[in-house]
């Protein structure tokens, strides 16, 4: 293809840069043009400044690039921008390379909640792109912003989607088991997970409440769903695990609920993008899935894998459970898919 | 003193029969008259039939004790019966032991929801124990079976109690995340649960449903709470921790939720019974507690650990996560608490 | 290829057989004709039968086939057989199998230590398939029977062998932390190995130290080399680590140390056998490696990882630690090396 | 007791620190005079200062204390200091207390290998307390300096000593597989070690090797025993465990050697030393003990347990296992018992 994109990874040794890294590294439309991370990797080689975590091998063409920093040269001249950085520094960073007029795609939490700013999970809501336009009208942006959401957002809207568009949905109660690398690296230390469980993460439940509403509501209009959240850290080291009750507006019965999880795809599949899975939402029927160790990598990490779907005689409604990999769905990959999206939509 | 009651423990060898020998050891009213276990375990000394498992050392006078048949003659010359059985012995053994006039408090599940057969969690429904007049009347009993709750249900229900009691209770929504001990030995294999999770485990959601109504119901009438529970397997060694989501009756600000918990004592505190802990509630203000490592062993294992406690604006009620022991409030601890209760109304 | 042979795998729902099933299901050279298991599984499609734990997916081919008989017609009319039977079972089935004219290889260890039955770690030792010839005069066997090595001496020997050709070696002193799978599955309950080692592992220790001395040895004289071991098991789910601490015969600098093994290779890499993997043994210089979970898949398992190569002044001679995949060539990938020696010299 | 002896705490928040608290909270002869930790926690009271990690209840005293600086008035105003503090900052602080006339027993690793410092495993070397007075002499301290020996050292050490003292000894192997409570707290990360072993401990084999030959020598003059150590982190929460290959100087058999650890006391037993264990080393004759979880904290976690006791052929000596509790036989606890030491040798 002759009009390869060139992309900058921002925050590119973490956890979430590691992935944004192995996603590009084969891309059929994007090149990884520069590696950018903080002060303490500038001038290594990525191969050195990176603790590879991912069980296969690093790319061997970025275990050779060199490290940048987020506003050197290369990351100015990339045609998209993929930032993974911490939500402080990204608060500092992102406007910035926006008003220059680079497109920026990122899984930091400082600007999804801003109006003007598309929180994109591609198979739901990618008409809120139309967002952009505002914010070269309004903001007299010469780029563009768009965010992806928090981890145990992006699986748990995946799966209530299709709920809403069948059935309707009133209120939903969700309780989380969330991986370890939902903290980062060093983020949990072993002496607080081995033979335990942690109830309570750091502002999670607050995203959770408020993010999903804005994914899963209108352009401009939040969805009015009634959503209640507890947050528990569990010692499995990749894949959210959320057990979901949902008072659907509308009686529904279980094969209807599994039908419709089964049916759905959105715009990434319609459009065949390269990393949109072919099934977005998995179903499975064995009462003992989905496991994070045997289902997170499903669909590449892009799908999320849902089971144990029974009727709630208590709510009148359903529950389930869901599973999908924060790093991949919950993150790098929600990105690199809603890159292609602006692609595909003309927006790079 | 004079009066102390001979006790047999049947299924002395497993996890919950290990817990019984360990609080029994040195009970102030009852002594460990025989410990009896399948044939693969008889005739052998308890100290080398037991893979004992509990970090503090196998007390001196049981580890020398022989163990012996379920029905054999120091199991029925006691004056008390724990049984700790697997369900489908004990639904054969147990009821035996009763008809010849021997006072059985059983852990298993096989009877609790017999409409004779009393399901006592102390701190709730000591008042139950009236059935066992009706067992005389009606079954012609001489002796008497009285059942403790499975695990999960003893902690949930102890947290529901003082709910109930001063706001009412419409519905639950509960996912559990639940320790290996629960699963006895050998249990979960190491295979299944190292960096993983298992969504379902057989029966419990129906016991939990099911179970819960009894005790908290009155005398010959369930309660018409509606429960709806998801149950999960996490690598915790022993624990149950409980997100709960309530739906009260009135209104309710947390401020009132905390000190209902606080307040709650039962016929057990009243009582002063040796098993019973200070506080069967305790409540945590931490942020990030419960957590089954470090409050465990709250009361000895005896008391529930609340923390969490938030307004659910999305369910006009209060959630919160609960913890519990499993094998002692979950069971040998409430089976002992109820023996204890029998000898105090008594029925011993 | 014309000559695809027809391959049975006995054992096929195991640990071990799926991890054959996998390496097989797009082997150039063989194509899986029979999937045998134990009677529970008779009947049953392989998908239903066998617990799939590798984290790919089931290859859809193996998924779809019937699980037979062990002395099932498919069985008796492939070309090879895979054997990867409980020991006992071993025992009684692979030498019938043998005198009908097929030709087994065992990752069994019923028959390892049997003066006539080759034990091969292909790298290693390809000559010893002579003793088929003694199989076939002696015995008057038609087919021929194969063994490859217990998990941790697969690893260990492989380690050992370039530095026993370059600087001899007079004894060894090897600590193992051998993973869950090792054991089978349910194998380690979770309650035995959660925070927690356990120091023993059944016959392990004398299968480390005489299996290694016939791998080592000369076609009919096992090595004189001293070998001390002592096994445990860590809460690892696969890759056994081990910590060697090597006597060699002459002196020798960390330099020449390395380079024996970077530069070593074998038979299998000699012919490029489709399952060889580029480089046996993989040295990483980092102080930390190998880890287990970041090394195990290293040459699709089939390679072992050394790491920490120091002098060991105490000794007069080296120490190292070295990583093997338990189930790839500690089990079913050197069986499934051993099958393509097996072709290429003609036994086949 | 009149003359009960003040004692400061320093780095009483850590974890070793919170063992000293615990150690003693209820001591006969000593009480805590001082809690003081870095600038971070000065001022807040240790309940709040503290995350208390240790699965009993923090002391209640303790709890209201007031957390001070390492240099103010009641730590200096102390009979005793036990010091806990990082090394760098143990650099500093101890040798100016101890020429302020204090006396200062330090876990740290600063001053183990100077000459003059005692470096104590209380059983072992009591008599290598006399170097103080060549501190008095020759450093013109007014106060004094003792230390006790790395974690992993204590340990080992302690089950050396009888067979040293029976058979003498040549060279050791030493494999260790550590626990997560050993790198202190945070330590090591989560994402590091589920699934997971680390081959390998900064510095920690530099000290194995050389502080035991301090310990088991003479008072000015090392031991000359060869011993080589790899020292592994596995995913346990407390408790070292050590694979031991001994050559002795003499030839020994299994009875002798268990003999010899089982008779063995040392000064602490003979004084009957408050926090000296009955029996420093327990033998356990079943094949799959010690194990972590169920024996670190035999002796009240004073006691190293052993087992595997084994003819090693190939070494000409024996081989076994020991385990100890890290932060108590390898941290507070020898400190502890080091303190009562110098209480009835007169120095303090």
């Amino acid at each position: 293809m002759i009009d390869v994109l060139k992309v900058a990874i921002l925050g590119a040794t973490g956890m979430a840069g590691q992935w944004a890294v192995r996603l590009l590294s084969r891309h059929p439309w994007f090149e990884i043009n520069a590696l950018a991370a903080s002060e303490r990797s500038v001038g290594k080689r990525y191969a050195s400044a990176a603790h590879w975590y991912i069980e296969s091998s690093m790319p061997r063409d970025a275990a050779s690039m060199e490290v940048v920093r987020v506003d050197s040269k290369p990351v100015r001249e990339s045609d998209l921008i993929i930032s993974n950085l911490p939500s402080e520094v990204a608060m500092r960073v992102e406007e910035n390379l926006v008003k220059r007029g680079l497109v920026v795609v990122s899984t930091a939490s400082a600007h999804r909640m801003e109006p003007r700013v598309p929180l994109i999970n591609p198979e739901i809501n990618a008409d809120h792109l139309a967002l952009i336009d505002e914010q070269k009208r309004v903001e007299k942006w010469d780029g563009a912003l768009v965010t992806t959401p928090n981890c145990t957002v992006a699986i748990l809207s995946l799966s209530l989607k299709p709920i809403l568009d069948n059935f309707g949905i009133e209120s939903i109660f969700v309780t989380t088991m969330q991986s370890l690398s939902g903290a980062g690296f060093p983020g949990v230390a072993s002496l607080e997970v081995v033979d335990n469980v942690l109830p309570f993460i750091r502002d999670e439940e607050e995203k959770v409440e408020e993010e999903a509403l804005k994914i899963l509501g209108a352009l401009n209009k939040p969805s009015s769903i009634k959503i209640s959240a507890t947050c528990c850290r569990v010692p499995v080291l990749h894949g959210h695990l959320e057990s979901v009750f949902v008072k659907t507006s509308e009686k529904v019965e279980v094969k209807d609920f599994v039908d419709a999880f089964e049916n759905f795809v959105g715009e990434p599949q319609r459009l065949k993008l390269p990393t949109a899975p072919e099934k977005p939402i998995i179903v499975r029927g064995e009462p003992n899935r989905p496991q994070p160790r045997l289902d997170r990598m499903a669909g590449g990490g892009m799908s999320v894998v849902v089971g144990r779907v029974r009727k709630d005689e208590a709510l009148g409604g359903v529950k389930y459970v869901v599973l999908g990999h924060n790093l991949v769905r919950g993150a790098s990959g929600c990105a690199v898919l809603t890159a292609e999206l602006l692609k595909v939509k003309g927006y790079l």
